[in-house]
């Protein structure tokens, strides 16, 4: 799938997805690729020898990986020190052992005994099957120590780079040094994947999907400007001239007065933030965020086998809400399943488990849990100033609206809406709406089952994509419907971060939009160019044409038309 | 989740989905549980002895595996002789000496060798995994000859019986003795789980996911009445009178005059039949088939593990041609993935196969095997009198339409069109059928992605039901896209053979319909009890029900103010 060999991409662009709006200019630096599997040869050394080397490796990797602990601190510190303990694992080193006493080498005998492991842990399923991946970059560190090679993971350079790579594993993300990354490319991957994620979350210039970028060669100097979704390799210096010209403008733009969220007529649209946990409450409010849109609520059950105590939902619930005193908070009931599951409530055993028992079907199936959270909900609802909404993830009928609905509303939750993200809830949005308080579209999985492509597949990431119009077309129908009924319609899935596209949904009928915080002042000030007529123009051109790129297309050239852009 | 012990179930009737819409009557006879694990005690006998019982039943297992390959004949054959095989199959043997060796039972040493074997099959993945179950039902075999016991899988009995079972797999239904079987009820599985597809291509009277069933008493009469979902447990004298009364009005409507597919005004709806293999078309013709509106074409590619070659297809097509001079044929393209993997065209690796590169997207990424296909397809169309159109399974945008028919036109077949099974498809249909000659709604699919429910998933099975509103507005786009370009529209999905809901979709826009041809006879009968008026009334009362079970029963209530039901 390479475009050329290295030497031969000088002067050769490459294209991707652009995460975001923002320019970088920099050199670039590869993820180190995986070790090769070590050889099956027989050592020269005796099983003691070889036993001393494994320990030694295994000492130094643990001691660093504590070290990295400390440095990371919050969910990372957690991974980290998990990490530290599995390099040392007496069951791992008794299997070591024995596989030293047939006369392997160190290397192969660590790649074996951490590989056995490995299985082992994949076998079970569920959160431990996730930890595989972790033992995995444990062994790669183990047996580079071993070679006196470098560990594979985020490559440590002092001068700010470029990172390449196939794609970033969330353990790899943990570590990235933001200070020291300019921008983010990667071969692989998808808008939804773990990296575009991270970027957009972190507001790192990025491009997923460039195939052709894992060639480009250390030190190579490119341009990444997410906004065209360009990688220009070896810049002349017009060109570089040109791109920090716009570095420089949008960094003026994020310095400009916050403010709520308007259209040019002065229609308000709210502008909140999505958030995963407390963690991001202040940033969201220090780039302008009126409130929030989406706050997940999977960060409370990941890390447990069991759903947490409503006094520690509560707690955690209450800070998010001090931080947003008379503003409204939009908190979505506990998502799990698909790319998220949690042991007590999904089957490991599902086929395609998108399709499966998960968001609300899986809470209905432990109700227990569902009521307790939105108990806590209503508890900490009592006790902040917040205006507290709340709102079922994956809701496919109005059956199911009325459930949770009138379930939140006799937990003493006065809003309660449902996400829509299921075709069936986008078609029935006149019913629903009937009997939920708002409605929020995550576009993320509505665009999945739209187009019947998974998200976080490779190989169908062209269809991630919620510039198409049957996408569109379904958030009109939600738009049209919020409208006939006077309910709120918010977006709330990535493609509000969108600037343009956060104008076409305002043209559907879109009343609120909520993004991750680094996206907001980007959102902000396209906003600020068009009026609500305009909008509604920019939406029907999008709504009529073929696909997602000339539906972009389209409204790109009509954006123009209405105000040249600067 | 049972509904209560078999001792107080007389008289509590279950219900379930109903496959098609017969009545049957008879005494129910279980599937035999699958036998418990044999235990790890020690054997009591040498190791020499165990091996000779061992061998000894694996040796009767085969023999009888090879019997009933002969009786069986056709595909079933296959299975089973490999079976037979798999029975003493020589690496099997060795592991199981030595875990004989041990000290183990011969019923121990069985399980845990065929276990072993079984779980290196589905490592394999693809076609190899699949034979795994076939493995079990091997083991389970010989364990029950070492102990004496009835084998499991499909009971036999010489007096007819209503059979009941959790759900059917595979290989029991290649063994039903039909003659015997009056009927099929499963406590799980959905409407299109392999017991409905089998109860439908066969006419067996059926009813699926019916809670409870499985603790009926052998022995128990039921009435199964499929067109209500209902079985009756120990039916009164009077209930069996009128169901046999029932079944009798049925028989005749079966045998009165087959004629084309007509509404009471005369508008005509022709019907056609659904094909897997040229093998049905005789009685296609014989149950009056129009011609057949969905010829699937994987049986070709089912069993080799490459594509076959041009000529062996053409051969194929040209015998299915045959049957239907001067009448239209359907053909789908080779729709590989998610319940149907081909090794050489799907990735296995895929963590939701249903939203994955299968379909027409692994069709273009193996493009040499659509050319081959499409071609072969001509040459038998130019070989024969039929109509032959050709459609592509998957197709999610504008783009894979004009990418499909100009490649299909190109190749020399004069008529080519889309399935309609992705929301996105549905809802771009007026863009679609600008670029297709027609289409075909496959309405299971459609349903699995509109309400985001796997439908060969038991958990979810409730959201699989083609009444829904959300599909049927979707279908409304694809019809009414159809009447304004002046393209055929299709309905092919097992909704077609729900009489009621096939005048729905004639009123929603449908210009023919494709089902089993054992559902044509009732189809044609209700078709002929209204006007294409009556039959978009139906269709709008059922668009603006809430749900499935509305929908069904808003438009039962109004067909039966139009034409009283005899």
């Amino acid at each position: 799938m390479s475009l050329a060999p290295a030497s031969a991409t000088a002067g050769v662009d490459l294209t991707g997805t652009g995460i975001g709006q923002g320019v970088a200019i920099g050199r670039v630096l590869r993820m180190p690729e995986p070790l090769p599997e070590p050889t099956d040869t027989p050592s020269a050394l005796t099983p003691e020898d070889e036993g001393a080397r494994a320990a030694s490796a295994q000492r130094f990797v643990a001691v660093d990986l504590e070290a990295r602990a400390e440095r990371a601190g919050g969910a990372a510190q957690e991974v980290l020190e998990a990490q530290a303990m599995m390099a040392e694992d007496p069951t791992l080193v008794d299997d070591l052992t024995e596989r030293l006493a047939t006369g392997k080498t160190a290397e192969r005998a660590v790649f074996e005994a951490f590989s056995t492991f490995r299985d082992q842990l994949t076998e079970l399923g569920g959160y431990l099957a996730e930890r595989a991946a972790d033992l995995d970059d444990v062994s790669q560190r183990v047996i580079a120590q071993l070679g006196g090679r470098a560990a594979p993971g985020v490559p440590e350079q002092e001068e700010p780079f470029i990172l390449i790579a196939h794609d970033l594993a969330p353990a790899d993300t943990a570590l990235l040094d933001l200070t020291r990354v300019l921008g983010l490319v990667t071969s692989d991957g998808g808008p939804t994947s773990h990296t575009a994620i991270l970027a957009r979350d972190k507001a790192i210039v990025a491009i997923v999907g460039a195939t052709g970028a894992t060639d480009l060669a250390d030190g190579t100097l490119v341009i990444v400007d997410a906004a065209s979704g360009t990688v220009t390799v070896s810049p002349t210096e017009a060109e570089v001239e040109t791109a920090e010209a716009r570095i420089r403008a949008r960094a003026l733009r994020a310095q400009a007065p916050t403010g709520p969220g308007r259209l040019r007529d002065g229609t308000p649209i709210p502008l909140l933030a999505n958030l995963g946990s407390a963690d991001g409450a202040a940033q969201a409010v220090a780039l302008g965020a009126e409130g929030v849109g989406l706050f997940r609520t999977e960060f409370l059950f990941l890390h447990s086998h069991n759903a947490p105590t409503i006094l520690e939902q509560a707690e955690q619930y209450a800070r998010l809400l001090h931080a947003f005193p008379g503003k409204k908070v939009v908190v979505r009931a506990l998502d799990a399943g698909s790319d998220k599951p949690l042991a007590f409530l999904n089957d490991a055993e599902e086929e395609n488990p998108a399709l499966g028992l998960r968001g609300l079907r899986a809470l209905r199936a432990s109700e227990d849990i569902l009521r307790e959270q939105l108990t806590a909900l209503a508890e900490a609802d009592a006790a902040t100033d917040a205006d507290v909404w709340v709102m079922a993830p994956m809701v496919a009928t109005v059956e199911e609206t009325t459930y949770f609905v009138e379930l939140a509303h006799k937990l003493g939750l006065k809003t309660a809406g449902v996400m829509v993200e299921i075709p069936s809830a986008a078609l029935l949005a006149d019913r629903i709406l009937q009997h939920a308080d708002f409605a929020s579209i995550g576009t993320n999985d509505l665009t999945q089952y739209t187009l019947a492509a998974d998200r976080l597949l490779g190989s169908v990431a062209g269809y991630q994509n919620p510039w198409h119009p049957a996408v569109l077309r379904l958030i009109a129908e939600v738009g049209a419907a919020g409208r006939d009924l006077g309910k709120p319609v918010g977006v709330c899935g990535e493609a509000a971060a969108d600037p343009l596209l956060a104008v076409v949904l305002v043209g559907l009928g879109a009343t609120s939009l909520s993004m991750s915080s680094a996206a907001l002042s980007d959102v902000r000030a396209e906003l600020a160019r068009f009026s609500a007529e305009e909008a509604r123009q920019l939406a029907a051109v999008a709504l009529a044409a073929d696909g997602a790129a000339s539906a972009r297309a389209a409204a790109t050239h009509l954006a123009a038309t209405f105000s040249p852009t600067d």
